[in-house]
């Protein structure tokens, strides 16, 4: 049962959550300047978004320093040269994968840190290390959210399984993520509406993060809310991944509540996400994209089909269908 | 109620039209090569469309020639030139503008025509001259639709008359225009569900024409396709007036009759629809068409700000939403 037709009000628990510096530090290996993150912080602040995503908590172990900008490992020292006491509406969050952080070491009390919320991304396989996670970062203060990637190609049986684990956990938002931009809105809703059935029972709310692979992360993103999700993630100009996100733009035209202000977003997409762009980096709906997402398939070769600068689609199609 | 869950089969009834030449022409002045032509329409024939569409029924009277591309008058000569004797399934379609044609000069009775469809394309003060045109193509042989343009901003009562005039002529196709790309597919849902209760009380189909302003035309389609309509509207790479229409490679990705074939479309736009990006010619969705959407205006503004170059998309939404 949509809402969405009530959306000429709005609903107070929906929540603004940009993903810009994360999912779009994902195409340029998290090279922002300390400008542009400030100018994006001031940005969100104005605009009266409610969360910001400032990249992953890499674990230092795994990755090289040398070979990515600061959000890939979001140190509290970083964020706080930022934000400050950051003494504003707006909440801090970093994402964090299991498997790829070091989250028994390198979390503070929350207490001692400027984050406020810790993202916790996991595939269907690893949800008691997630579940661990959602722990030990609630136990220190956190805000926490599950993030199960790849649900769509998952058993309907096992996603059912998880949720309800998760559930169980002190987690506070559940998302449901179209990792490969596959989803049909209908298709969403059906997956909602049983994500719907473990967070109700629980208490939890719901949380979307939409790809572009369709062009269909808006209207993905409009069914969510529609449906009663709360947490929206977007993106300035939908940098991200591939086909990249729900534009942060494209959402706050939809929202009524009148703590949103749409001007400060279009202001900094002018200043600095056409510069991006500009300066060669690349995302964004393109035939490619579709071509994954059509087939429910993880964007990768249709990003390396991009950085090699080819455009023969129809061979590409042929590539990724015929798969042995 | 959707339908779309079936469509995991599909429905016979369902018609793909290709509206490239015809509002793609809006962008370059119908100035498209034979070569492409021919190529497009070897490309619909052997993708499954079902019709295509050349262009508008120009009145050389009021239109100077010189100044445009053979689409713009589609002559059943220039049409035959291309597709002979047209000895396939694909039909052939061409659009009248009410008051931008000589309908009563310019039709040869079907017999003697390659083209199949007549579209009317009208606004609610025109109703009258759409239904009598619509009278005299029917009675030369031709099927019809009326596209009532503009319907975002027109009166629920007016659009309720004007549907009921124009179900009661002999009208095959009613079209759901989403003129400003405005839309939200909620939105688009109950406008189809009063075309419906017209449209079924007197035996017409329906169709739907989406805009991409908000990144929506392929979600509205979608959308329209599981409420019921029939006839869609698309254009190869979503070329179109402004930020484009549906991507016929969207649509053929979703609809699972067995005759239609995404091949020849990535084909074909990996070989023209890139060449003409390249040359120059721009179309697609932008910020700047966004905000016109929001605003549920004409795109003229924002067509006229990409064609200065613009970026400063702040600026310009201050001066289209304070209009005096």
């Amino acid at each position: 049962m949509k809402e969405l037709s009530k959306l000429i009000g709005y609903r107070e628990s929906v929540k603004v959550f940009d993903a810009t510096l994360r999912d779009g530090g994902l195409v340029n290996d998290f090279r922002f300047t300390d400008e542009f993150v400030k100018a994006l912080y001031l940005a969100n602040v104005k605009a009266g978004v409610d969360y910001m995503e400032f990249g992953y908590k890499g674990d230092k172990d795994l990755f090289d320093e040398a070979k990515f900008g600061p959000g890939k490992f979001c140190d509290d020292e970083y964020i706080r040269s930022i934000v400050g006491d950051n003494n504003t509406d707006l909440k801090i969050a970093v994402m964090a994968d299991v498997g790829r952080c070091n989250y028994k070491r390198d979390f503070a009390p929350k207490a001692e840190s400027p984050v406020d919320m810790v993202r916790v991304a996991t595939y269907i396989s690893t949800i008691p290390t997630a579940v661990d996670m959602i722990e030990t970062l609630h136990n220190l203060g956190y805000e926490t959210s599950c993030n199960i990637m790849a649900v769509s190609t998952a058993q309907e049986g096992d996603l059912r399984t998880a949720l309800d684990i998760i559930c169980q956990s002190p987690v506070d938002v559940v998302y449901v993520v179209d990792s490969y931009g596959s989803m049909l809105p209908e298709e969403l809703a059906r997956l909602i509406e049983f994500y719907k059935e473990s967070a109700n029972k629980y208490g939890k709310s719901l949380g979307i993060h939409a790809h572009n692979n369709k062009q269909l992360a808006f209207a993905n993103t409009l069914e969510a809310v529609g449906d009663g999700v709360d947490y929206l993630d977007a993106t300035y100009s939908g940098m991200g991944r591939g086909a990249g996100n729900c534009a942060m733009e494209q959402l706050l035209s939809l929202l009524r509540n009148p703590k949103y202000n749409m001007f400060p977003v279009l202001q900094f997409i002018e200043k600095y996400m056409n510069k991006l762009r500009e300066e060669g980096v690349v995302w964004g709906y393109d035939v490619q994209y579709l071509l994954t997402g059509i087939l429910n398939q993880h964007p990768r070769t249709a990003i390396a089909f991009t950085k090699e600068g080819r455009s023969d689609y129809a061979e590409f199609y042929k590539e990724i269908v015929i798969q042995d």
